[in-house]
């Protein structure tokens, strides 16, 4: 268990400096190290992120930057997404503990985990959670739910400590990699696209979207994701011949 | 339970009047809203203090100001004080979460409870701890143990408010009946069969079973089976024109 990879936080357009050198602080208080940035409002590598982070400058040196949420987290096995208000989307709701918890259990079978924190203002938007085979949601005070960036991030981060001797949910299930999910999912928008299914096209936006999200949240294994193409690849056959 | 009157969380000595802000929002995030200072070093009001609780103001308005954490805590039943290294201490050192499942049963028992939190940078001295019944201590990285003041606050408000039997309001997702899915698992039996997807005949069977797993084991919603179902029907429908 101890040496169970430890998830990566990544934070999805940061706004201020200081609150990604916060946010490292409070990771490294925990003892996580894994830090990913997609496209920083302010750019990267920024003077005030460090002077914030104090000790945990090296988190910030390690940082790597990414252009989009799918480039940062296409060597993920799983990707948790952290909102304070899921509208209308069809994923399990986890609180920080059960999420964390989860996530020791598969880091502990080898599964990388990447963790989705929105921006200060904005949060995730919902083409982020796209990746998500679940959603965080911290139990805030409906009267005034604002949590802080770094303070999202630090009670992750305490929590995925806590659940340093917590019980091994899915560490049986050989998981399929992130990318290869994101490869089905475009094999399958790709023929039904010939297919005609995305119709009318108002709506055609809506209904792939739906459909990503339908594959991330399943879970799917290796062998899930090989039977999948296969039975695809299979049916479109049918019409070529 | 919910009658319980709230912890009284008590700054002892705060150095920067931001991190007397940041506490207040932490504290009311999590739905606690009774403060109390003990000599604050840059005075009481303070503006800058206001500006950085955004929202949370009002607890600072209604935060009162002590000289002595004895004078501060001579209306409380019961004190606790957190710190992260009790050097020669004999009192019991509890976790967080079991620090506010303790503040929970007394507060329902109708006891004051206060928290002592120390000063940024040098934290609670040994006789601030005097009055206090156990000591908390966050469970930090050993090699990067500072945490900050309104960390520290936000994550015992945190313990607070999930030490209250979280009423855990997940979305409820509304999964498919279970022969729903077994109308859907024929559904694309059949269609594979006729597209010479089980093949070889000696492994036939052994797919049509992994097969039914995987849509068993997916967690389907009502909306997924008929966008599968739909899928599936437009695809082999491109045969038959």
């Amino acid at each position: 268990m101890t040496d169970a990879p430890p998830p990566i936080f990544i934070l999805v357009r940061p706004q201020l400096p200081a609150n990604i050198g916060a946010a490292a602080r409070g990771m490294l208080n925990f003892g996580l190290d894994q830090m990913r940035l997609v496209a920083p409002r302010d750019g990267w590598p920024n003077p005030r992120a460090v002077a914030m982070a104090s000790g945990a400058g090296r988190l910030l040196d390690a940082a790597r930057c990414y252009v989009s949420v799918a480039e940062a987290v296409a060597d993920c096995d799983y990707v948790l997404a952290t909102t304070a208000r899921p509208r209308g989307i069809t994923k399990s709701v986890l609180p920080p503990q059960k999420a964390m918890e989860n996530a020791r259990a598969l880091a502990a079978a080898g599964k990388r985990v990447g963790v989705l924190f929105g921006a200060e203002r904005a949060g995730l938007e919902n083409r982020d959670l796209v990746p998500a085979g679940a959603i965080v949601s911290v139990p805030v005070n409906p009267d005034f739910p604002s949590l802080n960036l770094a303070q999202c991030v630090l009670l992750l981060a305490y929590e995925w400590r806590r659940a340093a001797g917590a019980p091994e949910a899915f560490a049986e299930i050989d998981l399929a990699a992130r990318h290869d999910v994101e490869r089905l999912a475009d094999h399958w928008e790709e023929r039904l696209d010939e297919a005609g299914f995305f119709f009318p096209p108002t709506k055609a936006a809506r209904m792939k979207l739906n459909l990503r999200n339908l594959w991330s949240r399943m879970s799917l294994t290796r062998a899930d994701v090989q039977t999948l193409h296969g039975a695809l690849r299979q049916l479109a056959r049918r019409d070529s011949n």
